[in-house]
Order: structure tokens, then sequence, then C-alpha cells
């Protein structure tokens, strides 16, 4: 995602009380920062955490965790959104997750990740067998991928990845919007991409 | 595949050299019908035959089953093509396979298959599990299934019903035709679609 830089972003993730300063300081013990042993769900490049906000509010009973690479995005992010206690955001690479969890995530979401077209960048596509490995590790037991996004080639990509690693693709989409389901909630992205008559890729992976 | 009443279906049939008349007498040894060891695959709904020929022309060294269960269909196919020493057809069902192969076959073609539509009919897909459990005992050791088809929803539910099955995705396209690949031979259906704009997809499954 390319974005304006943000002036005072270190200023407003430090101050933010959803901001997680030092993650690795809880890795293995997440729920001692959310007081309670409900499921973990992660969200990997949370962008302005529109997703990951929606989805706390709608299901107390989960704790979600919104992860961002990009400090400048997460700082909008953060400006626009409540206190929740069941939200917590780390400015973090997804490639050192290890750092950070210790098989304690049960979902983890990868909503229009950056499709990273040309050939020499497939590494680091975030279903790329170098990041699958990583999750591995941040599992509690059983992986559980939900998908979503507007690239076909990320999308193709994403299936046969997921799946020699060994994970089973349990539900797919070529046309999430077309399937009129209630309960998605819809990152920034898809809201414009749908807006625009895009289809709207989707694929639940477990393992 | 709808297709008009041939009339003398049967006297077809029974004068090819291509057609195999009691197939259930070589289960485990179609290695004897073509007097060599070399890999068999398999085409379930063969059709008219044009995509079994061509392979069987183009790859000597395999040898290459047909399979097909519409009588009349497959005696117009029976009728277009010259004998070849490493094909043969079968007029049989798919869902009876097992009387008729066992651990001989190396890969499965399921080329635009009927996608059965409506709900209730599910189960008569080729890639449902009622059809996996039986290619289970029909492959030699590993199973490999390639499949094409221009419909979007049995694409969608083959890989899920693959996947879920334990196979592996392996390779993945929604668009062949613009893959411009120089090896792939295409059926009457294929080629028909393909004139009309229609994207092909296609999947290769390992297990």
């Amino acid at each position: 995602m390319r974005t304006r830089n943000v002036k005072n972003k270190e200023e407003i993730l430090k101050s933010s009380s959803l901001v997680i300063d030092d993650p690795c300081c809880f890795k293995g013990k997440w729920c001692d920062v959310f007081g309670n042993a409900n499921p973990i769900y992660l969200e990997i490049g949370s962008g302005k955490c529109k997703f990951i906000y929606e989805n706390a509010l709608k299901y107390p009973d989960i704790n979600f965790i919104g992860v961002e690479k990009v400090d400048s995005i997460l700082s909008i992010g953060v400006k626009n959104i409540n206190y929740l206690p069941n939200l917590r955001l780390i400015n973090y690479d997804a490639l050192l997750l290890n750092d950070v969890f210790f098989r304690e995530v049960s979902r983890l979401f990868l909503n229009f990740s950056d499709p990273w077209p040309k050939k020499r960048h497939i590494k680091r596509r975030l279903t790329n067998d170098r990041f699958l490995k990583v999750y591995d590790n941040i599992f509690v037991d059983s992986c559980e991928i939900f998908m979503k996004t507007d690239n076909m080639e990320l999308f193709r990509y994403s299936i046969c990845s997921l799946s020699m690693y060994g994970y089973r693709i349990r539900n797919l989409s070529f046309d999430l919007q077309s399937e009129g389901k209630n309960d998605n909630i819809m990152t920034e992205y898809e809201r414009k991409f749908t807006e625009k008559g895009c289809k709207i890729f989707f694929l639940e992976a477990i393992k």
C-alpha cells in the first residue's frame, strides 16, 4: 500500500493504548495482554485497521491482533478507531512473527496482501513457503488461514502454494460479493474494488 | 453431453479393434492388452475421443484408455479415429471402474465433465468423494488428476473436494489458452468454447 508519510506517526503509535510497543515481551503469553484465554485471530497487513476493528466490535469473545509493517499506515488507522478490550495492534514484519507469537493464534487473515506480481518478488508474497513456515509456529494447534484478494494471480499462486505446503482448501469463492454473505466484513480495499465492480476472491485453508 | 441416438452403435463398438468389449477381464493386467508395461493414462468422459486419440498419437510410449458411458457418443468417436496400438476405449460407468482397473493407472484426465449444477446432483460430479474413492484403487501408486472445464462452479467445487480428500493442487490456471501452452491438446468442447471466447480452467492435483 502506497501512502503518505505521517509526520508524528511515532508519537501516535506510542500514545495509543491499542498499540503494543514491544510485542516480543508477550510471546507465548498474549492471554495475559487480554486478561482471558479467548481465541486469538490475527490479521497480517491490517492497513488502516477497518477490518480488524469491525471484527473486534462484532465478536467480543474473540481477541484480535492487527499486524501492520508500515508505521505511517498504522498511525492513520489508530487515529480512526476507538479502544476495545479485545483488540491490539502491532507494528511488525510478518516474516519475524516467530519473535512475537508461539502457538497461540487460532486464525490468520490475509486481506488484499501485496500481490508482488514480478517473478523475482514471489518470495515476498504472504503465502510463499517462507511465510508459511513462520505461521506454523504461531498457530495454537490447527492452522486456519482466511484470504481475500482482488488479484487473480496471487489467488492462483496461493491455492497452489498453500495446497502443496499441506493446507486443505475448505472453502473458495471466485466472487465473494455475489454470494451475499451477511457476515462478510469488508476491508477498505474491498469496498473500493467492489464499488468498481471488481470480483473478490476468497479462500479458507486449514492444516 | 446430449447427442443423437446412433442406430447401429452396438455394431460399431463390437467391430472396432479399439473398443474392449469386456474390460473387467483385464482388471490388474492391462499391460497384457498393450503388450508392454508403459504407463497408462485414463480419460473419463472421452466423448468423441479427439483428446485421447491425439494424445495417443503424440505420446506413443504412453498407453491411453478412454472411458465413455454413452454408447452413442463413443460410437461416433470410434468412426472418426484410426487404430493405434497404444489406445483402447471402453464403454463404462466411471462409478464402476473398480471392476476394470486395479492399481495400474498413472494419470486421470477429467475434461469438461458434466457440471451437474443442481445441488441435489452434486454427488454425480466426477470430483465428488464417491468417485474419488473409486479412483483411489485404480491408481498405480501416486494419484494424478488433470482437469479442464469451462464451468466455474465445477472448478471451484473440485478444488475444495480434491483438496479436502487429500489431493494437493500442484498447478492451476484460470485461463489456460492465455498461457500459450504448446503441448495443450484440445477436446472438442474446448475448441468450441475457446472460439466463443470462454476461459478454460485447468488444474493438476496429486496425492
